[in-house]
């Protein structure tokens, strides 16, 4: 039987993980695959701290030449992590002759293009599948399962920890950082939260997984973003009274000839199947033109999730598949051309608009009648009894309107002497099936 | 660009899809694949009915031979269907040094290996993700993307006419004979239905999915089958009034040592994600030691999703890929062991069961009695005050129970002069996780 020899550069979290599988699963595994993964190497600058995997001693090395200059090895795991040295590290790897796996989105999502021409001159491959949702195999359904259709639509929760956080906020009530701290306490969020609440890992999620289910470069810069920190329990328990879930979405769709791609929170139906991703959990709905949509759900983050993928790719550059995939798909062979990008100003979508105003009379015709100066019709308004004369929350709901004349509209509101405090604004995903033009 | 030259054989409704795409998606999929597919033959005994794809007159022919003495054919796309025929015109391309890509799912269950040695002693490949769960890549996901996963549980709706059936009845009440015609009027149930609502063919496709996930060898007299014909909404009601959802599952496990596999009408929370898939849709739910679990779901049948998994696994051929997988693989490289099955008689799980009695002192406790006698707990009970004294509908859950063991106990009180007809028996998926020992 053909071996592989494996090098895992990074032995943290995913790393520790990857190491488990090869050791503990590899006589299952080589059986399944009809191929053997052998561990040839370990390196990490910090061999000491204590780990759940016991490796043997001469594979261990804090070097990472040792990996590279070591003829047996011929795919490196890289679990490093970051977007400057990970980066030099899989490009000198590529020049080393050796093929590289990695779960590292950040890298993919701003230097994709550079690491996959490092790749091609060496003659090597990339594989990526444990970067986006960890577990799903996404990548593969995208890329080999749904290759003869025109992807349309791509509607994914591709953060664990916002969804976690969501999922708290709307379950028990709590404030934003409440959950956060809860989160934290469970490891679902990082002591720094930054890259998960503001939206960026899920953005850089969107950026790869757009480039491959859309057929096009993606430039991290065409990817809007907006995260989860300020949202507000009443906001979600508004949206819960309308029938909807806010979850933080991350969106790609044609649409009035551009492509958009944007990460924000949104109200999603509570029948949409999203609407039920709870938890920590990942998921990613598709519609192409000829399977219609399909859905994937499953663990979006954690140790063996993450191994889960990082060894299916494994198995894949050593029957030869991965260097197939890698030479003739589109994007990972450099041959896909840019689409014309919608900026966000020109996405057309509903929007849940709550005003923190005070209660006098021409309220509700000043804040309709600016909407409708700007093209924004409305769907529905809650409004209750005011508690406070002072402060009165007015909830809007519009129809399908451009972005641009919502932020119109909300900048000439906000000029409106009864308005407390800027409008709360929540993108909608429509109760309607949301086609391709 | 390599080219590679197709083949269909049988231009029904998932030929025709399959032709569609290769003739009006050609240059976008080549562009996407990195290869082109070139459609060279179109086969069927019947050339004369319309259709709606428009194939050059050159390209038709009512021979098989043509294809499979054609030297420009790499591929034999194979939609005829059947385990005779078919199989014969598979064994006939593989011999004449073509690849086969099929959605035949009976073939595969009931043949499979005898194919796949075909197929190896030509050097050539058997690819067939269309022939289970349609355009859902689940195929590739057990076999390439969970690869590095022991899977302890498979739970799947594999036949999109017995789930619209169910949903209707549980949706409006309706019996189970004017579900049917509404089914068969949409298009979802054939004029014949009962190759699906026998379970039949939710059947074959638990065979191949439980060989592929399991890694074994599935002789399919081991796959336990019972259909939804004779399901009263009855129970559906009682049924949901206890919280749960009426679905035909197709079910992997391993228990108690052994590998049960079974098709089976089977109640299942109403929080389980397989409760929420409607329709016609086709949805699997795995569970693997590393990842835990991931849900797949999407249409289930049809000629485009059907096409466009077909249409994938050509430019699996295409690529190389699809050869590497069949030479590799376990099951598909013909080195699956066969695990030791576990008969249905030996399957625990919990169950709802139906007593249609006789309004009597006493009925309870014997029938209590009865099962307690046979080391079977009773989990709750739903007797409502009778409206007929000859005929009282009494409804007990029990807790997890050896199959057998309930089967003794129904023939006991089957015996007691209070039941009025034979008790319905309905398996139960547990409220709580199923996790393998």
């Amino acid at each position: 039987m053909q071996t592989t020899g494996v090098a895992v550069i990074g032995f943290g979290t995913v790393g520790t993980g990857v190491v488990g599988l090869l050791l503990e699963d590899g006589d299952r595994l080589a059986h399944a695959a009809g191929c053997r993964l052998v561990l040839r190497r370990v390196c990490d600058v910090d061999l000491d701290r204590p780990r759940d995997v016991s490796v043997p001693a001469d594979l261990l090395t804090t070097r990472a030449e040792d990996c590279l200059n070591d003829p047996d090895v011929q795919v490196i795991v890289e679990t490093v992590g970051g977007t400057t040295f990970a980066v030099d590290l899989m490009k000198q790897a590529l020049a080393a002759g050796k093929h590289v796996v990695t779960a590292n989105k950040a890298a993919l999502a701003e230097r994709g293009p550079e690491l996959f021409r490092a790749a091609h001159a060496a003659g090597r491959s990339i594989s990526f599948e444990a970067s986006c949702a960890a577990g799903i195999p996404i990548i593969r359904a995208i890329r080999d399962g749904l290759i003869a259709n025109r992807i349309s639509g791509l509607t994914a929760i591709l953060n664990g920890t916002c969804n976690y956080i969501l999922t708290r906020m709307s379950s028990t009530g709590a404030a934003y950082g409440d959950a956060l701290a809860e989160a934290q306490a469970k490891g679902y969020a990082e002591a720094d939260p930054t890259l998960d609440v503001s939206g960026e890992d899920a953005r850089h999620k969107l950026a790869i997984l757009g480039a491959l289910a859309f057929g096009t470069h993606v430039d991290l810069a065409n990817v809007y973003v907006e995260g989860i920190r300020g949202i507000s329990p009443q906001d979600i328990t508004f949206g819960a009274q309308l029938g909807y879930v806010l979850k933080l979405l991350a969106i790609g769709r044609f649409q009035d000839g551009g492509l958009s791609l944007r990460v924000h929170p949104t109200f999603i139906p509570a029948e949409n199947p999203l609407a039920t991703v709870t938890g920590a959990d990942n998921a990613v709905l598709l519609t192409g033109h000829a399977v219609g949509d399909t859905f994937y759900e499953g663990p979006g983050a954690g140790r063996m999730p993450t191994a889960s993928s990082i060894v299916a790719d494994l198995v894949d550059v050593a029957l030869g598949r991965a260097q197939l995939t890698f030479q003739h798909i589109a994007w990972l062979a450099g041959r896909s051309p840019s689409v014309a990008m919608q900026p966000i100003a020109g996405v057309r979508s509903r929007t849940y608009l709550r005003f923190d105003v005070a209660d006098e009379t021409g309220v509700l015709a000043a804040v309709a009648g600016a909407l409708g100066r700007h093209d924004i019709s409305v769907a529905s308004v809650l409004q209750r009894e005011p508690t406070r004369p002072d402060s009165v929350p007015l909830v809007i709901t519009t129809h399908e309107a451009r972005e641009g004349n919502v932020a119109d509209a909300l900048a000439e509101i906000q000029n409106l002497p009864f308005m407390n405090c800027p409008a709360v604004r929540i993108r909608m995903l429509d109760r309607h099936h949301e086609d391709a033009p």
